[in-house]
């Protein structure tokens, strides 16, 4: 695609990609937007009108999307797809709750963050009811592998970010620790997304590993491009707050690289922004600059284009259509929105 | 029991009850001990070093012991009990330490809270694992009936910590609402725990309930002293900060009561204190004065001894034996320590 374009208007190609996957899944989508907003609802008024401001904020959607389509992609003929979809998205909304209290983002999704207007508090103990409420549409479904698939999932996802916490700071962190990360965090929730789709439709063992695989190296890329954008994006398109990452001092991608790259002086640069956390104003930009220098951005990128041709070539068992199509497209979504 | 005796020595008839009932389970309790360690393991070190800082303060097991005694008390031949018995003693850390960034409290179980010591971030992340891992033992036991009540339960707890918040230095709150709060966040868990006993070794639907409605009266029970022993605990026996609720402009029964029966001057003192939170080192002694001056402290008791009474009732289906009379004797444990 072209830069320029991607610098000055929506939507911009791999939008279009995620926006076509949503309109061929309208029906499965509008069910599972119902069932969201049925079953974030409590006598408690606080949780909904707290749930709501993230789930209305009109996320993406791209998790129970992926769920969605993986059901699709094996011919499932039910609607057990819609409750798991529902589920993956609570998991995926207490995440961002529990993230919020952690890196005290000032933006998500473009609006000030739950955490912000609501305060820590209701952060927490809202992003448990959602989690509870995820595992009870689980539950409802009624299949122990679903459940096992996705408890491992969430276990994951916390120990991705409790090891995220570790590595702060700490420019002495290698790349393979960097990748355990990111699968954490981000990767295994994608990947059992879309593992979970084959499950419901009953496939076997190896089209639910090759969606596990989509999901998982999907996953990945994503990561690697966000990690990359938060030193590059456009925040008025992205709604996401440029620097974030290296105003906490989070270990990505892009700073190993220029840091792995650098002179003595950059070192001692990075040494001192990154693991003292010693930032004056003008420090974003020269880290971005250093980045530049050393294509520590172009890389990350690059990296994410690996992942993405490895999360393509695992829908090649899949019989081709509509649906693996827009999966395919939405895998360029990933990668392209960084450029 | 001697209400000297109370102020000055450990142990107290209470805890012997306890440490009666966790003598007749040893060989369970030890077995569940191990499976706890074993499963907080991860290999993010931060995760089983923080989990274990809660687990090592060597907290009363008091409600997997509620699971492993209710099995008993059911004949459950099996060792189902033990994996369910673990994962609740994991839902109940794990709401300690989002309890713990939400309430700041200075002490739990008598050593520094885990937020205190590793800070709120991993506090949440940690304990999103121990729920994972809670989940993960519920679908290896197999039964979708205790995934269910536990689920319900998780669900509950946070619906209580939420409304917690929201009645939060409002001296308009309600006895409805004060019950509603602990229902949630103490009697859902004890009540979950105690019925999923009965579950696991195949027992009818009565009997399930009876065991729920120990376990729900029990957790009320338990709360209600323990919001009054907040006005009036020895702070060295219990482990546990005099006045942090007051600090907190918590809305628990001996505040609404002594707030229902001050007069005026009185009113415009707990307004001050708990609405706006306009405190001075000496308000806690004034409000521990006033509550004993119109017996807010020992109504909040009385009511905690309706209902044991409750709790009590609900164990006459079961056969006498050495389980129910120190099930029994547990009940007099929760009530007797504010004594």
């Amino acid at each position: 695609m072209d830069v320029s374009a991607a610098a000055t208007a929506a939507p911009r190609p791999g939008e279009d990609a995620l926006a076509a996957l949503a309109a061929l899944l309208r029906d499965d989508l509008e069910e599972t937007n119902r069932l969201i907003v049925e079953r974030m609802d409590s006598p408690v008024a606080l949780i909904p009108q707290l749930a709501s401001h993230l789930v209305a904020a009109g996320g993406k959607r791209l998790r129970p999307l992926l769920t969605l389509a993986a059901a699709r992609l094996c011919g499932h003929a039910g609607r057990r797809h819609i409750g798991l979809a529902a589920c993956v998205e609570f998991i995926h909304t207490a995440t961002l709750l529990h993230d919020d209290v952690v890196d005290e983002s000032a933006l998500r999704r473009g609006r000030a963050s739950a955490n912000a207007l609501f305060g820590n508090k209701p952060s927490v103990l809202v992003g448990d009811f959602l989690f509870a409420r995820a595992f009870r549409l689980m539950v409802e479904d009624g299949s122990l592998e679903v459940l096992r698939i996705l408890c491992d999932a969430s276990a994951t996802i916390s120990e991705g970010e409790v090891l995220q916490l570790t590595i702060q700071n700490d420019l002495a962190t290698d790349e393979a620790t960097y990748l355990q990360v990111i699968e954490g965090k981000t990767a295994a929730l994608f990947a059992a997304a879309a593992e979970v789709g084959a499950v419901v439709a009953g496939r076997p063992a190896a089209e639910q590993a090759a969606l596990r695989a989509y999901g998982h190296n999907l996953g990945i890329a994503f990561q690697l491009v966000d990690d990359a954008l938060d030193y590059a994006a456009d925040q008025t398109a992205l709604g996401k707050t440029v620097g974030d990452d290296f105003r906490e001092g989070k270990l990505t991608l892009p700073v190993l690289l220029a840091h792995a790259r650098g002179d003595a002086e950059e070192r001692a640069f990075w040494q001192r922004t990154i693991e003292r956390q010693e930032q004056t104003p003008e420090d974003l930009a020269r880290a971005v600059a250093l980045m530049v220098r050393h294509g520590a951005i172009d890389a990350t990128i690059a990296r994410a284009g690996d992942y993405a041709a490895r999360a393509l070539a695992a829908l090649a068992p899949f019989p081709d259509g509509a649906v693996k199509r827009a999966m395919s497209d939405v895998v360029a979504f990933c990668v392209e929105r960084a450029r």
